[in-house]
């Protein structure tokens, strides 16, 4: 070794600018000063907390009707857009959310994409959601599902307007950049089972000898509220519920048990009267609907009433108590099977 | 090598025997004197084809409650064993199949096993079955899982006789020596959950957040025949039986979505009216319940009409058809499950 | 109700005694009468502890090429029969093992059968065992599976005598009368790929993208001693010995990290020098062989040692304790995975 | 209905606005705007094939030491930042990659986070990764797993520098906003297992028996080179190589069969001398290693030559041919276990 590097401080960080500069010409770029950025000590919540009172929602929804038909709109929908991530057509960090109209006598077309999509029905009765050759009737509670490539389409056959929210994991395919979509060549894509044939098929207790799913979502697309109502409620006379998320159950794949989707993992809770939950925190965010009861949520210092109907986001990593103050149903879905699957899942329970 | 050895054939067949001899006092034998027995080249089936009608066997179940009540008997059951297999208490080379008969105000004291068992209801009302702390009412067509080694017992509440199949593993658990039981302190186990809860928990396409099952059966013990009767139907509506089995469907495990037990594997299936079945054999001796209908099974060169509520046998790897002259359910069970598992289970489609 | 019943204890006897007559007429019996056989409160042990000297036993085995060639025996083998349990070709309750010769130059043709075998390798070299389609060579401590229905025979093409152990399942596959068997055309199955092919494949940390496993084996059908005695040397650099079992692992099926096959459940285990193993005992009879040192088991009161080479049994619900004097491996191998797979193994650990 | 809507185009264009600037301040926006951008046809490719030639990059590897320490930089590592996406510190859309420099005596000190990583060996000798308690050295091709949230540190106790490709999942980590990270009390995490214990304990065909997994990762973290070398050359004597893909084979899970790792797919094939790949394309981005050999992928209209040690990037569903000169032995990775685990890998071989 001959000569001792040059070491003063302007020097150095002199020197190394350069070598950043000449790295950059190679496409190359200094893990060390970026490495706490990338890689930082705890998720910084995405997205904000917030809430859509549908009766202040439903006007617009309505008036959605007067601007664009369902055909001309493909699917008539709000994007329910989280505050904090406008532009992005995103309630959380992975998932998009919106509200859809159908009116009497529409349809919205048949077309099939690599995102999954599921339901849940908010109001209205008469409008059914058709995927791969089976109609399924939607009421309120309901909550269905549209397998990633299947072909489906719905339809308004009663007489009133129908609206039930949509969620779909449109981000995170994009993440992984496998988004494909098809248009069908009909407007409504052929029926070729009767109504209720899925439930009946692998909703029962039954499973068809040699089945084999033709793919990681539920074969039963349509979990009508009617019965998981009356299981809700049986949990409550069989025990206590949990002391922070109330009687928590998931709707399952009964092919595997497993969630009923693959990357969207959906759930539905019963909160007593006089519910107080404790807090909690898990990394996946969350959008909530409010199926019955009513509630507040207290979330980021931020107390949010909601009411049937309502929904509302709480971003993953975020710390939430939930309230009741009748008996409450919650429908809610997040990533939460994703982060499973893909060994990220965390949650938190804090005493209060 | 010096003096070749002898080599007429008598002096080899006298050496031979001699060695086998001497191999007997060492507790080994020579293989290749029963290579061919020990290792056949097809099964030759355990047990005859047998029916046992309800109308001929009722008066015997009725009079069994004359001669001995549940309390003193633990269970009052008359075992249906193959007629060619008597004194085995067997109905197929690995199953156990009985009647049951509790009369009012009996109790069928509480005990646990490492048998599983199933119970397919035949006739009666009132009466329940309780396991692992909780009740559930019998209803002709419902089928019950008794898990191995939980606590369970039965009671008659309603004002007549209720009978019902037995189906056990008893000769399989024998076969692996795994046989354990133990008697309950107490003539009815406690009851600790309201009835239906397990319907409720694990039986409406939900399963609560973090459920980790206890045992490999599943967690739903009562699969309601109107809910199954309903699903059968609806299968009718959606297209053709398959041409040697019928409408066939499992009862599911909704915990992973395989057979509702780890060792008998349950069946329930339609047969349209006028259905002809094509010839079907399987390994798996199967014993059959006809829930509604009548018909008719032709196995062995044997022709056996049945009507509702009675048992029929068809030994493993025995050719058979299944007629039916109205729409006919039949309940089966079978150790197919383990088969699978060990991957020893055939099938085998003739064309007629 | 008009008389009552007649209740004097003689007439009550004979009466049922006419009873089960008539039930006897009818392939019914009463349940009562036989309850406590079938479902007995423990398992009574099948078989007996035994143990072959392999000094003492290998002069027979030596002497049967005088009686009879591989090519006529099929497969010259001196079945290891259980002293309480002669003339089943049984070890244990659900097992059978033997000791197969092959002599320079002789095939043992090829066949198949739907048991599966496992091999053991006890002295010799330069045979080898072909399972559809590849050929491996054999060495002392290998442990080799032929999976059920795949083609097999054996060769000699070394200069000595060649011994291993042959487990099979045959008593299993007998319970559940599945046995099905074939001859080949042909002496040896033809060869289609290069030896060590399965190992490359299958067994080294690796698996070809999109394999599907063609049987409930694994599609390693070699597991070679040198591998396996260099991870067991390791493990007793790393902590203690589980003190019931010692140093205990399990053959692993690669493409789902299972037991190596579905009916058997191949270990293998280094007791450390002076090893005094606490006493243990579980529902699965165990056929164990001394691979290396030397040592005692004390099981049902009766102390065996054993050699190098030595076979011997411990039928299941047994307790035993295993001592060794020198750094020893044991291979052994047992049903416990169809139990597990069942629900009904069990084990048990006592202080001492 | 009274009025009729006004209708002309402009009318409904200027409403229509209006009403999006409504929706706007109630955090919603109309879909039918953005569904053909939300929802595309198909991925549009997400950075650009690149290639790193080492013999170009290696000096700026070598220079980086002379700017930072490994203790300073905690990873000295030159991010290969894919030229279409600068600034992202991302290779593909959901993966980073990096080539990491130790000099001899330097530690990169001990942290855990939620990311896996991966090694893959570029240059030298004497350098180590230790996890979760155990070193393992580390020699050119060997591939090494540093599982989410295992306390890792590598030091280098050779005579020359170490060189490696790290590759992680921080971009789909970060999408799922679910990163955590902690630093090691001490620069050197405490060693308690001897080198060479979890390939022993989980990687010679066997495992402990009752082992359970701690995570989705493999137990195994290092798969040594020498072995997968072995393995690579057997398949070429068994047969032709995929058409599309050479002898292809992933690093496998020994405790499930699955991926090594939950979030990145590890694989490495050889392409004989001579191979002309036929065109295929997949949704996962891949990142490849040169590890023996020399030839070339045409790529998106691009001809790019490789020789050991490079590094290049084919970015997902982008059709690709590779070819080979002499025997090419090739790893890579990309995320194609998450898309299946997500139900959302596609790919698609073209004839030529």
């Amino acid at each position: 070794m001959s000569t001792p590097p040059v070491t003063t401080a302007a020097a150095t960080a002199a020197s190394r600018e350069a070598f950043y500069q000449r790295l950059d010409a190679r496409s190359m770029a200094p893990l060390w000063t970026r490495l706490k950025s990338l890689v930082p000590k705890d998720p910084t919540p995405v997205g904000v907390p917030c809430l859509w009172r549908y009766d202040e929602v439903r006007p617009y929804i309505m008036e959605s009707a007067e601007h664009i038909s369902a055909r001309e709109a493909e699917r008539r929908v709000l994007i329910l857009e989280n505050p904090a991530l406008r532009g992005s057509s995103q309630a959380t960090g992975t998932l998009y959310a919106g509200l859809q109209l159908i009116m009497p006598g529409e349809i919205a077309p048949a077309h099939r994409h690599t995102q999954s999509a599921l339901r849940f029905v908010i109001e209205g009765s008469g409008a059914y959601t058709a995927v791969d050759g089976e109609k399924t009737l939607m009421a309120p509670g309901d909550f269905v599902i549209t397998p990633g490539w299947t072909w489906h389409h719905h339809g308004n056959e009663g007489s009133g307007p129908m609206v039930w929210l949509d969620g779909l994991d449109i981000p995170m395919v994009a993440h992984y950049n496998a988004t494909f979509r098809e248009d069908h060549h009909a407007e409504a894509a052929e029926i070729a089972r009767p109504t209720g044939d899925a439930l009946a098929r692998y909703g029962s207790g039954l499973l068809p000898v040699g089945y084999r799913a033709p793919s990681l979502n539920s074969p039963i697309f349509n979990y009508p509220y009617a019965r998981t109502r009356e299981a809700l409620h049986a949990l409550t006379r069989a025990g206590d519920p949990d002391p922070h998320l109330g009687h928590l159950m998931r709707y399952v794949n009964p092919v595997d048990g497993g969630w009923a989707m693959p990357t969207m993992a959906p759930t539905i809770r019963l909160l007593p009267k006089g519910f107080q939950g404790l807090p909690f925190r898990s990394t996946d965010g969350m959008i909530f609907v409010c199926v019955e009861g009513e509630g507040a949520v207290e979330v980021g210092g931020q107390q949010m009433a909601f009411a049937p109907r309502d929904v509302f986001v709480v971003p993953g990593w975020t710390s939430y108590r939930l309230r009741a103050g009748v008996d409450t149903v919650l429908f809610s879905f997040s990533d939460r099977v994703a982060q499973e699957k893909l060994g990220l899942y965390r949650e938190e329970r804090s005493p209060g």
